[in-house]
């Protein structure tokens, strides 16, 4: 694949939409003909003009090995295209049909403990069986080749959501597929002996046979064992996403592909995915009973901005309002949905879309919201869908506009399974926890963030932020010194520059092949207890307040850093808790601990201001989240979202004002001064 | 089996007891032979005359496959007669012996993750396993063939608890009879299709063959399958029951058959069960430790009451003090065993029984309590025991009386299982939490309950109350609205009328099918979070006061009731909560909420008062419960139980007054007035 | 083996050290050699002088079956002994390689619910398993042949820790050996069926070979095959360290054989494995984060000592700082290892080794602290390390010396496996738990105690305490009897003397075979609910306090004691709590319930003075503690520990005074009068 084909490939999509794509996930297979036709009456009241169709779609279309029947797909596919619906199309190979794991049950996938998981739900296939991927690629080529030139495809849509149920497993089909993807990795079995440092507990392997995926064990099973099934995990799905790939760029070249994320998703290693797409698209369902949630969306939104270079993408599912898998599932309030929708494009969605456009009937799912309620299309749910479309409509030259960021956070998929291995210091440390520990500060400023790997290009930053980068290779650690060596700003926290990518520790002193850029050391840990926390004296350029902390302290041996915050409490009183150091041409600020919020603030708004960072908006009130998108032509848009209870009047650059309801939302244009003036 | 030969087998065991019978599970197995005179003698001391033999006689009497030994059991019988004690005689099938899954291992119990429930405990069965269920009826020929003529033979006690331990099981034999069971109920596999929503989820079945029990899986199963498991899986247990009636009906046809249920037991539909006993037993095991355990003991009764139009059952097994299964088994205190004896026979009951007489030397079992304690009969427990079967024996003419009701509740076993599904709105609504909070003011205002099925006859009863009718088939809905149409009172609660039997929601509005008796639609739901609470307003016909409501809240849209509460806090306030609807010459109330214990007190009781319901007693104390039986010459017993910590002086309908101790009980007799004055 | 070769391979031990013991487990093999050269260096610094080698060192040295490598251990050792450090040599059988699990799996253990656990940990072996045994053998054979004459060897190290992580299996092979077992055990299959009361529940077995082990069934295993089971695999394990020393006896039988118990550790019988080795030894993990771990540390130290009657035993693990498989791992402040060590060596121990020489680099223990730490020898940690083993030197006398005690605590593993059965009257009754709640104010009282078991030799000790003594056979309660007729004090709490060896009940009473002695039965129980509590009335020569108890409480009924506490509150308020009884020369207490920290104390408190038993220091100082070795030549040893976040003045038997620091340490030697003076 080049990167023009590509490119060819999305501005065909773009073309096709001319606008923010709106719509849902459609399974019309549940439902009998006479609804279809309220269905697409009811999506041209809601100006929906993109569906996903036919996510599980298999067993209608293969109703046994080998026989094909396209009958029902083909006439509401067509009807779609009648009523000038495009769609994202979907390969039908998320749900294998009962007749494959009856007839193959060694493809079900297995657990740790060797227990099988059987049909009956969704997603039961062995992400490394033949025979699961056989089958698959054969379908997807009846497919390519059924609907490959059909005018109502805008964009394929590969499998979904994997790995949201089975994102390893543990059979001996596995296994076999992990020798060899170790084998490829280490060559020699000695190789993976030195990687995986198995002189510990005797575990040394004489031959790639004799290695096994982390079964359930007698006890904590190798560290660097499970780090590399994760990374074969993650490979193994996207061997299967990409073997459908295959097939569809060589029978269809024209028509770009996607997948659909989920979320903040531990197994699926975006970074190594993204490449293989065309464009990424995600599943967002934060909690509306989580009066936070919004924030782990945004950081959500814009790492998904970050996956391809800043491009547009889609936010291919999310909730019109309650889901069904939570122990109690909290609805939308009015405004809630719409507010949420317009979240994702203020931070560079293409398309708002949701699951699923009507509300099933039957099946595991019944009660999880759709656009079209059970109670019907005289219903706040339906009404909210439809003003939402019509508002989306208006605001055409939005779509394909850029966001534009001036901080990064860093973030890589292999220190998130690294950090939260087992038999580590403190269960306390999670990744989760620690992005949003740093992520919030920086949405509060209204600062917009894009995210990026740690040996990413950083050079379009003025400030960059390392959340505990436990794993930290020579390269990376090479990336951020040469940085802020190169004048940029970094904020690095605690428990970073620890192991290599095989879980190996740095040795000398902790920090590792961080050590002169933060210009200290860290000799060793104290983990606070759960509820137990400590202060922390800020000094320095950070002034002479004072600060909570909790999870994590640690001896910090400063060599060349300044100390900033000392610990006030406990057997580290009196020792660095915090850091500023001026390395070359730029500074590096360190957290050897995990400050509460007001802390944390203090730090990242003290480093925003020495690298001259400033938020979308001056002077924006609590509680108000702005962004902005700047589309080729030079036109701004910004966003405004309003998530206070009372209306709130936001001052704009042009001295105006604005004043935004409870749960309001505004988009305010400037347009470029024209050339000449 | 004629309705007339179970009258008379029930004839022939009334006659036979001539009382209450009075006694307990026996198991001489366990001891030498020299303890048997003890037991005798003390059996004569506390007035037994009734005795459960050989529950767990199967590896006693059949050492080896074909082998069979009844010395031990004949010599035991026939002392028992001599002593005049009659026999519940145990098919001995509840815990087969070792040989067989020894030899037969496949016969074994499989959970949903697929590990073996092996010999070790008791009940390691497969309930569809043919090896099992050939060797059971193979045992119950020769008992029958043994014991049927004996002179001491009351009553066959076929199985045992069936269910309390293995209550389903998902290995491949069940899997073919659940595929047997499955095409029996859907003729064809698109039948089958059609009702589990296989379109969802790609999980169509091409074949039956290719159907499994609801194995462990990703995800959520297809809740219809999960549904209709349970239902397959009540349906085994009782093909297994139904196998041993068989025989017994042949060789004994004069005897009468049960089997002893498990208090409120979700896994055994009773409705279904009860057709094919002569009459009904259960186990009561109320926890001492929870002060509110009577109530749910007083529905159960009213519920084994209830299985048989009414007709007299058997408390087969009640604990003398303390159990052995829970965290910490708390002991009865003095007075309380004797209360909750009386509270079983002032419910119906025509037998009281214990688990066990002789408290085991060795086994899971030992620390559970018994007739006679480890101590030895100079004990408290003893002394209690002998003191309860002297009063027994001085009230004969209880027996075969009867208890009316003019207030029925609502209960159904397929609702129970579809209620408590995975993936629901909110994990707070479940059957057992919602019979509670409907039945307890009934219980609080003294007024006595029948439960019935939602298809159930009706036309006996003033009110009908309804609680979390999730699913309601188009038949339970009709035979409501009769109900209420030709001048009934109900009462419904929230979360009813949402799907059919195949857990397919009725569409356009929730309530569904009893939109029209209810006069109201939902629109959508709110769970609230745990120990989130809403205030409710109260109006119209209820007053003006307020009260609380938990777990569950909705948007009802009222047509043609009355709203008498509406919701004063959240999303919803100012929306209804509470509705009143005159329907034909009835009314229908509708509690779109959980209201707290005084709420569901307001709106009962204007209920019982628009119906014209009253109380057993009037002016009844709180702390006081009190019911009637009705012998057939009329004469009316009236039993009163003081739970308070102090004596209580109860008003009588004669004007005279009488005081109860502490847990004090009294049986009042009023003699009708003879014919012609 | 012969007590005197034990007593001559002990004496050739104590020479080659010549004094305390101080080292570390090393793995070399996890290290390039250049950094060998550091450590010996670093050694050489600390004063080490002992050495754990080669507890994971069988994938190293038998690389594929049956082909050795010894190179790398040959020039390790060679160095080590060069360098004057001794070596505590393993078996190298604790982790058995991937090889063997390979190519049989049949030897990887299973859990009860029937799942294997894999290689990838360590210790994955059945330990029934002959494929283990045997290969395991043929390793000793070698090594013993290798090294058995190496002038650095000083112990073999047998295993490691055997049963931390896997103390039994449920596989058919532990099936088989189970049988043999019980065969041997029971001679007939009536024999066994009487012993397991298999009458109950009809769980009679026709032959040996339809016994299982207790895997997942229906509900409660048979409590007796339970038990059964923790003795077989207790000398399941043994079998397996008794193949290894029989090798060693054999070829080496002049080197003392040990091996590291785990602490307070339930599966593994430490009675029944002492006797088998020549000398005992302990790993030690008392949690810094838990201000009361020293007290478990204290009487684990204790039993240590106690079970090879008194003589010095070694402390052969304990962490450094913190370990790695807390959910939370807290560090040692500065000071707490030094005290920690010092603790151990005050209650017998002749060596003090760490967890391990040099932190690993990599592996699931890499977190675990180490003498060495990865920030490298520039570290508290080593100042620390270096500092302790100074001061050891400066104690050579101390080494052979002997505590003393004249209270002794009863305990025995049976017992703790039987108490903590399931479906008992509560789950709070816990070993640990009693242990503990009767060694504490002995601890406080800086009273030393042996522990010894149940049918031990009593006549050296003034004061016997007897925790929850559930499991009593007759020669223990005969034991007992005859200790306290002939002049002993005794203190038995309740829930003792309940049943036999087969957890059948000593029926007439409880207290059992034990009414005489404590002068009284118990007719019934009370376990209290979570957070309960009762009082109790203190009495007769305990004084008119009053103390708080939870937990339990029972029905006593006195004969002969006399009452000294009464609860005062609930269903048994009066009755009585706390007995006296004077019975033949000696006395006995009785506490029926759980006393709270006050109350135990001034329990213990009488039952000390009664008994004349006075504590090591008169007047001592609360949070000091204190204990003493007495060396061959009369030298006495007292070892102040101080607990106290401040100084503390500590008066000594010769009128003078010592202040111990915060965490402080001090020993004090008296020398014996010379003979003729």
């Amino acid at each position: 694949m080049s990167a023009e084909d590509e490119a060819a490939r999305l501005r065909r999509l773009q073309a096709a939409l001319g606008k923010i794509g709106y719509g849902g996930d459609y399974n019309p297979e549940q439902w009998p003909e006479d609804v279809w036709s309220e269905d697409l009456e009811l999506m041209r009241e809601a100006g929906v003009d993109l569906i996903t169709l036919g996510v599980f779609g298999w067993a209608q279309v293969e109703p046994e090995p080998g026989r094909y029947s396209f009958d029902l797909f083909d006439r509401i596919i067509d009807r779609l295209h009648s009523a000038e619906v495009q769609l994202s199309l979907a390969t039908m190979t998320a749900s294998p049909p009962a007749w494959l794991s009856a007839s193959h049950p060694e493809m079900l996938p297995q657990r740790a403990d060797g227990t099988r998981l059987w049909h009956g739900a969704r997603q039961s296939y062995c992400p490394s069986s033949p025979v699961y991927r056989d089958h698959a690629v054969r379908l997807v080529e009846q497919l390519a080749a059924r609907y490959g030139e059909h005018p109502a495809l805008a964009v394929w849509h590969v499998g979904n959501e994997y790995g949201v149920h089975v994102a390893e497993c543990y059979c001996d089909v596995s296994a076999l597929d992990f020798r060899r993807w170790l084998q490829e990795r280490y060559a020699t079995v000695d190789g993976l002996n030195e990687a995986w440092s198995t002189d510990f507990w005797s575990q040394r392997y004489g031959s790639f046979e004799q290695v096994l995926p982390p079964r359930s064990a007698p006890t904590f099973c190798n560290p660097a064992q499970q780090l590399d099934f994760a990374r074969f995990s993650s490979d193994a799905m996207l061997a299967c996403c990409r073997a459908e790939i295959e097939v569809l760029r060589r029978v269809t070249p024209r028509v770009p592909v996607t997948t659909n994320f989920c979320g903040l998703w531990k197994p699926v290693d975006y970074w190594a995915w993204a490449p293989h797409l065309d464009l990424v698209s995600v599943d967002s369902y934060p909690d509306p009973g989580d009066p936070e949630s919004h924030i782990e969306a945004a950081f959500t939104y814009d790492l998904l901005r970050s996956l391809k270079g800043g491009r547009p993408w889609l936010l291919m599912e999310q909730a019109p309002s309650a889901v069904n898998w939570r122990t109690r599932n909290v609805v939308k309030a009015p405004g809630e949905m719409r507010q949420g929708s317009w979240q994702a494009v203020a931070r560079g969605a293409d398309a708002v879309m949701f699951f699923q456009w009507r509300q099933s009937r039957g099946g595991a799912e019944k009660w999880h919201s759709g656009m079209v309620p059970h109670v019907g299309a005289d219903s706040r749910g339906f009404r909210e869908v439809k003003a939402l479309g019509a508002e989306l409509a208006a605001h055409p030259q939005l779509a394909g506009s850029r966001v534009q960021a001036d901080v990064a956070i860093v973030m890589d998929w292999p220190n998130w399974w690294a950090l939260e291995l087992d038999s580590h210091p403190s269960v306390d440390v999670t990744m989760r926890e620690a992005l949003l520990a740093h992520y919030t500060p920086l949405f509060e400023a209204g600062v917009t963030c894009d995210v990026v790997p740690s040996t990413g290009n950083l050079s379009n930053y003025r400030l960059v932020v390392v959340p505990n980068l436990y794993l930290t290779t020579a390269d990376a650690a090479r990336n951020l010194s040469d940085y802020v060596h190169g004048g940029g700003h970094l904020v690095v926290s605690c428990f970073s520059g620890i192991v290599d990518d095989c879980d190996r520790v740095h040795l000398g002193g902790y920090l590792g092949p961080l050590r002169s850029v933060v210009g200290a050391r860290v000799e060793e840990w104290l983990p606070l207890q759960e509820h137990q926390s400590l202060k922390v004296q800020l000094e320095g350029r950070l002034g002479d307040g004072a600060c909570e902390a909790t999870v994590w302290s640690e001896l910090v041996i400063p060599s060349t850093a300044a100390v900033v915050g000392a610990f006030a409490d406990g057997h580290l009183a009196g020792s660095a808790a915090l850091l500023h150091h001026e390395f070359g041409a730029g500074t590096c600020w360190y957290i050897g601990t995990r400050l509460d919020r007001a802390g944390m603030r203090q730090v990242i708004e003290a480093a925003l201001a020495e690298a001259g960072v400033a938020p979308v908006l001056a002077d924006l009130p609590a509680g108000v989240e702005a962004t902005a998108r700047v589309a080729e032509d030079g036109t701004r848009a910004v966003f405004l979202l309003n998530r206070r209870p009372e209306p709130v009047t936001v001052g704009l650059p042009d001295s105006t004002t604005l004043t935004l309801d409870p749960r309001g939302v505004a988009v305010h244009y400037t347009h470029p001064t024209p050339e000449g003036l």
